[in-house]
């Protein structure tokens, strides 16, 4: 077993109840990351649906979690034959930390796409990506050694206080320790580049309300590549997208979520 | 009042209880419109939380309601400052038809764009947009009588049997009676389109597994110009954005569904 299949277990109580324990690993600051979150409630929502894929995720950002015990609470909605629906929360201290509602299905491996969109935009070839500089000890950043990000560089540009002015994050992605892409990962994945309004020259806390995001093929071995962007930035809120495109050039996921810009 | 807010009344029950009725006028075939159900649902969160616009909604679309009465059933989350989050379920029949995660804030009707994307591709004047032939009488599409949506033509080659080849679906959209957009309006008009897999040759009724759509902005008065596409076609599964702009060119909604691909 993995440190993150570990850090993500579920462990069934009952029908509609798993115990959780969240892993000081994930740590942004006082937060954990949304998406690691993500994969410690699914991980419960699919042990216990007739069907093997989180086709579709839709979470509510409630309230920031401690390290430690939850659980996750399942409320069965539908189960048919194509897909599964749940509604799912992680608790903590009693309270609701993050609200979700999922679809499960079971994807056909082997399915050709009918049709396609324009594949990934290529990034520069991953020995010419850049990481982020290690985080200072005292900034609690304990994500970041989970993952091995390489950034096309221009997406790093406002770290030297040259933002690209649209807002567009683009890396590969993979876990730093090895395993493969599983759906679970990609859920950590949707949500693993810093705030794409970071390429407008914003700073700080970025507070995601909603994110949703859809599994829509099984990622191949490798690297996934990760292509963040935007429509609009206004009023205080942006929406985030980001495709996820594993090492065969499919398109494996979609998410977008709406945050709030930081005033960091 | 118009119609169209009749139809969509939320009567308070009592402070997490609201009576509706579901109008036979947004029927398609056997089903009602999936955007007419949200609207109704929305009057009910809106009308009881502290914040006045709905910026995010994310749905499930558990079971095809009839007509008459139902009850909007609301959870709130959270009461924050900036933002209200609320669970909220169309119930007929003690049984669950649509489930939804609902954030309310209140927008600012005069912010600027911080940042926008590339506006709107231009579609030809409405005077050189194409309607929908009126449906045959036995297929109970009341709902088309209710919109007056006005096609890029290449948009309805699928009807002549000329389907233009990639998931896309472009029209201008107002209500058929006078009345200005606002949130109701375009909770309708994010799933007001025909299928964008229609372009792509398929056929039948395609059910919505899931939609999330976010406000972005108050509408201006006059049309909305709906923009549909789609990335992905496979395994029966297909995802559908739509993009909805104002009349003063502005990006006012953004929605995503993820659907199955129909048999018809």
């Amino acid at each position: 077993m993995t440190k993150f299949d570990e850090a993500t277990q579920a462990h069934r109580v009952d029908e509609n109840t798993y115990d959780v324990c969240l892993d000081p690993g994930f740590a942004i600051g006082q937060a954990l990351n949304g998406g690691y979150l993500l994969a410690v409630l699914l991980r419960a929502v699919t042990d216990a649906s007739p069907h093997a894929h989180p086709v579709s995720t839709s979470a509510q950002f409630l309230r920031v979690p401690v390290t430690g015990p939850a659980q996750v609470e399942l409320a069965p909605l539908k189960a048919g034959r194509t897909a599964a629906m749940t509604r799912a929360t992680l608790v903590q201290d009693g309270r609701p930390v993050l609200e979700t509602l999922v679809t499960t299905a079971t994807l056909d491996p082997d399915a050709e796409p009918v049709w396609t969109g324009d594949p990934a935009a290529a990034l520069p070839p991953v020995e010419d990506c850049v990481t982020l500089p290690p985080p200072k000890p005292e900034s609690n950043m304990t994500l970041n050694d989970k993952m091995d990000l390489r950034f096309d560089p221009p997406s790093l540009g406002w770290l030297r206080g040259e933002p690209i002015g649209r807002p567009e994050m683009r890396a590969y992605f993979r876990l730093a320790e090895e395993q493969d892409p599983d759906p679970y990962v990609i859920a950590l994945a949707v949500d693993a580049l810093p705030p794409t309004v970071f390429s407008l020259g914003a700073r700080g806390w970025a507070p995601t309300v909603e994110l949703t995001w859809h599994l829509r093929a099984l990622p191949a071995p490798g690297w996934l590549t990760l292509l963040g962007s935007g429509r609009l930035v206004r009023d205080g809120w942006f929406d985030e997208e980001v495709e996820v495109w594993d090492s065969a050039g499919r398109l494996v996921a979609q998410s977008r979520q709406l945050a709030r810009v930081g005033r960091g």
